[in-house]
């Protein structure tokens, strides 16, 4: 595995706020960023040594691009795998590589693979038509989840059938008409946690566990240290870490669960990146979670994950961007992603508030 | 005064390691950045939105990036007062403004306004002819060092005169007929310390005292807690905050001060900007001094400076750069500054080593 130096170039796939505070991280250690995105403008690109602005299709320019950088590594899932593959076939290592992409891509691919490996998800059943979807739902006592395999993200391409009136499940055939989809058994569940885990081929850390806040399937807030026994938590790390050495996965990645009220666990789903869940990690923790994602990437130890503070971190979401100084008390760590646009729903930035020391 | 919001601009008069640390911080807070330097792919300009690259001396140039930025900084000393005149004459603020950057430009005026304000400095005179300093090297007992009053940093235009031999007062004599001295008395000091201050209209902060090695005029390392009786490191920090509030500095200073014998303290000089003995902050306390002086000049409140870890911070010299891993243990925090060149004797970056939670 190759071992980089500061000096070299790191390129990214994505210029989104990961990207950018990944961009910050891999400055930081002397590396060069090259981000490439189709968008214009976007806020990894301001933090950066270069942009490519094209296509994830623009074959030549994937070429160039690979050719530029000593390393890839991609900062969201909807990256196109063919992106990877011919970033692979022009000579440069793209960390994590196309198997984690490949399943995060998927969520039937994700919730087998997740099975397959000891972690068990949340029921889930693959549909491919309308009558599927009848038949599953029965099963699931019509209390269930609809949602596309692919391209999904903060509660995008989702579809809530809790004793569905003809209305819910019209839109259910109809997004089922347009993409393949898995129906989810509705889960029960008491809270939800993560575990952000960073691996090296020499091995892994886990974050401590985060316990989560959705409000419309978008990340609202995360809590550390969560509310749980130490045994649940133990359980989580070792899930996100036995996941992270199933794909082979080189770099951060971070595993969603439900903690059931008989205090089972049940995986939510995956992301083979850092994650908005980890965001707490810079502000409380001796290395942050980009820091970690950029140390495995360039083939760096990875740096110690002891938590300092007790935190709470809160996403700064579309119109309810930060006003300085009435949002800010001494104790909060502001992350402002420098979008142009502060549209609803939109994620801007967040805030990590140090509650005092670690518990 | 102005207080800016995130996606406002900032912009940089230079584009070494300070402002490229600088840029970082910025971004962090989701401001844009913008560097102006003379030189071709500076530091900064390689984590900044945009880059001007052009002349301290370009007028149109100097408009056009105040227009285009909604503060201004510098990051070193040297930036000619007559470039932060034109961007404030184009109503653009420059925060810490020309007052600081005039005195630390000038060793006689600095001295002089240190003296005026109750921080004594090294005993010094003002020498503009051979006569003056055989006079002056009389007074101090042959031991002395002779230093251009304008453009030395790290130990350059200096000239050590320890009962000097001939060689020795030829030297300053031809440094003498090239730009006007100041001649200061050698300190027998027991160490050197120095505190770094973070200054808005609302008040000051100061960071816990570090004690300083230098090696030929260059810093090689700095400790924190440094070794000095509690009432010294009071002195110190009272001395910085009087200087930053003489000045009406807004951002952060360093003022280096040497320990005498007597537990005297005598000023060696301040520079009016982050400052390498302060390179530690990031990585030891709640809040570093890169981010104090973003802060400071967006008019945003500091944040706190409470330090978390007893460390030793050690430059990474010319060829010496890091080399990881075996260079790096996982207590180490490294900053490398992205310079193309590893030359002898520049500074290419930093470790900050993380002793111990803080004593």
């Amino acid at each position: 595995m190759t071992l980089l130096q500061p000096g070299a170039t790191i390129g990214i796939l994505g210029g989104g706020q990961l990207g950018r505070m990944l961009a910050l991280e891999a400055a930081r250690f002397g590396f060069d960023v090259h981000i490439y995105c189709p968008e214009v403008d976007s806020p990894a690109e301001r933090v950066a040594a270069q942009t490519w602005q094209a296509a994830y299709d623009d074959m030549e320019l994937l070429n160039a691009f690979a050719e530029a950088c000593d390393v890839v590594t991609y900062e969201f899932e909807n990256v196109p795998v063919a992106a990877v593959q011919a970033i692979e076939a022009a000579g440069t290592a793209v960390r994590p590589g196309t198997k984690s992409l490949e399943i995060a891509q998927d969520r039937f691919l994700e919730k087998t693979f997740l099975a397959e490996n000891g972690i068990p998800p949340v029921a889930f059943e693959r549909i491919d038509d309308a009558d599927t979807l009848s038949e599953a739902l029965r099963r699931f006592q019509n209390r269930a989840i609809l949602k596309t395999r692919r391209d999904g993200y903060d509660g995008k391409g989702q579809i809530r059938l809790l004793d569905p009136d003809m209305a819910a499940l019209a839109a259910a055939r109809k997004m089922l008409a347009e993409a393949p989809c898995i129906l989810e058994a509705f889960a029960p569940f008491e809270r939800e946690i993560s575990v952000v885990v960073a691996r090296t081929e020499f091995g892994s850390l886990t974050f401590d566990v985060s316990e989560n806040e959705h409000v419309g399937g978008v990340l609202m807030r995360a809590a550390v240290p969560a509310a749980i026994e130490p045994d649940i938590a133990t359980r989580a790390r070792d899930a996100g870490v036995r996941l992270a050495d199933a794909l082979g996965h080189i770099g951060v990645l971070a595993l969603e669960l439900f903690v059931m009220p008989d205090g089972g666990l049940l995986a939510n789903e995956f992301a083979p990146r850092v994650h908005n869940s980890g965001h707490w990690t810079p502000d409380a923790c001796e290395t942050g979670q980009f820091e970690q994602h950029v140390r495995s990437v360039v083939g760096w130890p990875l740096g110690p994950v002891t938590r300092l503070f007790d935190v709470s971190m809160e996403n700064l979401m579309g119109a309810k961007v930060l006003s300085v100084p009435n949002d800010l008390s001494s104790a909060d760590r502001p992350v402002v992603y420098g979008k142009r646009e502060a549209l609803s729903g939109r994620k801007m930035g967040h805030i990590t508030r140090r509650l005092g020391p670690a518990s």
